[in-house]
């Protein structure tokens, strides 16, 4: 749908249609919110293709949202019955009309802050662009950061690195970037109960998760990139810890940059990925592994060390099902990047193992940072990029869903004698 | 101690010392059997030199072996009574008369099987080196071999390369390398029960485990690097089905190479980090997480995705116990792996991506394969992968053992209330 409108020639500023591969790859990325561009958004697309853009990713970005926040409840139904808030009614009594209603809350909410982020914006971006032109670009990018999608108008694949040491800027996309990628249950929650000692432990997790990877990229990345001169280097000292925190905003899962993502150390890079792979949290529009599910096994893994027998986090006691459900998540998630990193690298054969191997990462996390080669993929590779995108969009959710499902029905079969194997 | 009879300037043939950091680096790749070398085994070192190497090998590769058998055996003695084989004795009475008698077998079976090893490669090498040299070079390789240490006196950095589409010297090197990275127990298990459905569940997984790795990595590297010029694709069908197989073990962790490692395309090289990382099996020289570790955690995502709530093989229940075990061990190399991969892309600026990530995994999997950085690493890089081979060797044993110890002691605590929490 969003293909065959993105390949009409009106689309494309040149007037001639861009493609199929290449509309329904960048459908793809509007739609599962990625922002792994084949052509540049700015100097592409009309402003009938860019209106067409922003539309997939609003919708794209909803639809996951409201999708995931459901499911999230229907799970929650199941769990922490004392964990109505707003939604109580949605809640209880699973209907049409609940349904309805959590809808337009989660619409009211998302338009609420995307208008406030794109009237902050605006105070940028008019003064620059002039007004037409100032608030188009205000709301685009508040739309395609709250959703995470990470698409942008400022042109020449450059997205955001004019603004690098901008504070007005960098704020307000950060604030959109991590609320949106929270999840909408944690959003109400924090917004309803305000103390994080009476949060859910999803909550907690999330933001405590979330706040930890920040800390750590942020740390990590000023002082990596401190004296790397295409970085960080030449920017004033506001400007590096602007830069560094906004990088290490952005694998959670925008994908836009403030810093040009090919001249980064390798170690950032190496960072940057093992964050995408990580992602957003569950409910909202953010891809990866998420952060609850990383979350859980590194808990886990802590628990054991200490010679605990289950995860405690938060003088909470996280069910076995939920752990096995993590390590599913995760150990599918590594097979499928390292699979699709063997495929691209017979298929890409140009580029640099790191450049293929960030690039699935991204695509994996629907980030849509790119060290560059996202243009020049070939046409298997753009294939395989729109799959891992799809895969990386609704395949952990789906995987944990299913799982949710089969553990109900397999209770009570015959259990095999117990045996020990030497490991480690 | 070795670092020192190495850092002599009787060891070089050049007559100087080769400098301490050289030296230390040589002997922890020596004990550690993993197989780096800064400087070309044979080109560099004198006889002596080779000599005190090739007894830093053996005395590491005994050592490891045995201290990992009499851990195995402890292990063993709280689990499967029923698993006695031949040290029925050492296993009921654990005292000074059994360990004396274990080793003494473990010493007989070592050598038995290195010198066969070495009567056979003798077949090849006394024609090609004369009878002095061509007796000294098969104890030699027969040694590294058995030993997984993978260091060779064929010289100029070439391992194994000249012989690439040898039929004999890749069987038996193959045959030394898979036994060795067995481990002991199962060495044992096997020459006494000789029936699969006899065995104990340890030595079924290491023996699936392996053959699945032996099968998945011979197919892929023979798709993979068919019609690579640099590699199979000079070699006639028989050079490339023994080169294809020859790749596929040495991952586990011997690391001798008779393709060009450096050479191999990309896809392959993704591969085999993803091998070197798992290694070879507990019980043995091999290092990395080891192949039951990895199987226990694949069996139990398996087993997860078809919604049961145990990990089953083999008709075989595995304890909770041991899973987590494999969990914090796999989290914790991971996170070393990372960690280290960072640091040295810093050290290491003027290296990519790939050789550095390469280097790591296989430091960590003492595995010896190298994608030609080796020789030009920094005196801290030097340090770091001298501490990440040390660790690879000793670290997920410790982790293991530390952990056996501790879940004993934490029963009977207060248990939290469960809550659970949204993931994937
Ligand atoms: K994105
Ligand atoms: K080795």
């Amino acid at each position: 749908m969003g293909g065959i409108l993105l390949s009409l020639p009106i689309a494309s500023k040149s007037g001639h249609s861009v493609g199929f591969i290449n509309a329904i790859f960048t459908a793809t990325s509007a739609v599962c919110v990625t922002g792994l561009v084949v052509v540049d958004t700015a100097t592409h697309w009309t402003v009938f293709g860019q209106t067409v853009i922003i539309l997939l990713i609003q919708i794209g970005g909803l639809g996951f949202m409201s999708m995931a926040t459901f499911f999230a409840l229907i799970f929650g139904k199941r769990i922490t019955l004392r964990e109505r808030l707003v939604m109580q009614e949605a809640l209880n009594q699973f209907n049409i009309a609940g349904i309805v209603r959590l809808t337009k809350y989660i619409l009211i909410t998302t338009f609420t802050i995307e208008g406030i982020g794109a009237v902050l914006l605006s105070f940028k971006f008019i003064p620059i662009y002039g007004v037409s032109k100032g608030i188009g670009l205000s709301i685009f990018h508040a739309i395609s950061a709250f959703c995470n999608a990470g698409f942008d108008l400022i042109g020449n694949f450059r997205s955001l690195t004019p603004f690098a040491d901008d504070f007005l800027i960098n704020m307000v996309i950060s604030f959109l970037i991590i609320t949106g990628g929270l999840g909408f249950t944690v959003i109400v929650e924090v917004l309803q109960k305000r103390k994080f000692s009476k949060f859910s432990l999803h909550t907690k997790l999330v933001l405590y998760i979330t706040g930890i990877l920040l800390l750590v990229g942020f740390i990590a990345v000023f002082i990596l990139e401190y004296n790397n001169p295409e970085t960080l280097g030449k920017l004033t000292l506001k400007g590096k810890i602007l830069g560094a925190f906004f990088h290490s905003v952005t694998p959670r899962t925008a994908g836009f940059n403030t810093l040009p993502t090919d001249k980064l150390t390798t170690a950032t890079i190496f960072m940057t990925m093992v964050f995408m792979f990580i992602g957003g949290s569950s409910g909202s529009t953010a891809g990866g592994v998420k952060t609850t599910t990383a979350g859980v096994i590194i808990f886990t893994i802590i628990n054991i060390i200490k010679g605990k027998e289950d995860t405690e986090v938060f003088n909470r006691r996280i069910p076995r099902e939920i752990i096995n459900r993590s390590l599913a998540v995760i150990g599918i998630a590594m097979v499928l990047v390292i699979i699709v990193t063997m495929i691209l690298s017979i298929t890409e054969a140009g580029h640099s193992f790191m450049e293929i191997f960030f690039e699935v990462t991204s695509a994996f996390g629907t980030v849509g940072l790119s060290l560059g080669m996202t243009p020049s993929l070939s046409i298997i590779g753009k294939i395989v990029i729109s799959l891992t995108m799809f895969a990386g969009r609704v395949g952990p959710m789906t995987i944990a869903l299913a799982l949710a499902k089969k553990q109900q029905k397999n209770k009570g079969l015959i259990k095999y004698p117990e045996e020990r194997v030497i490991v480690g």
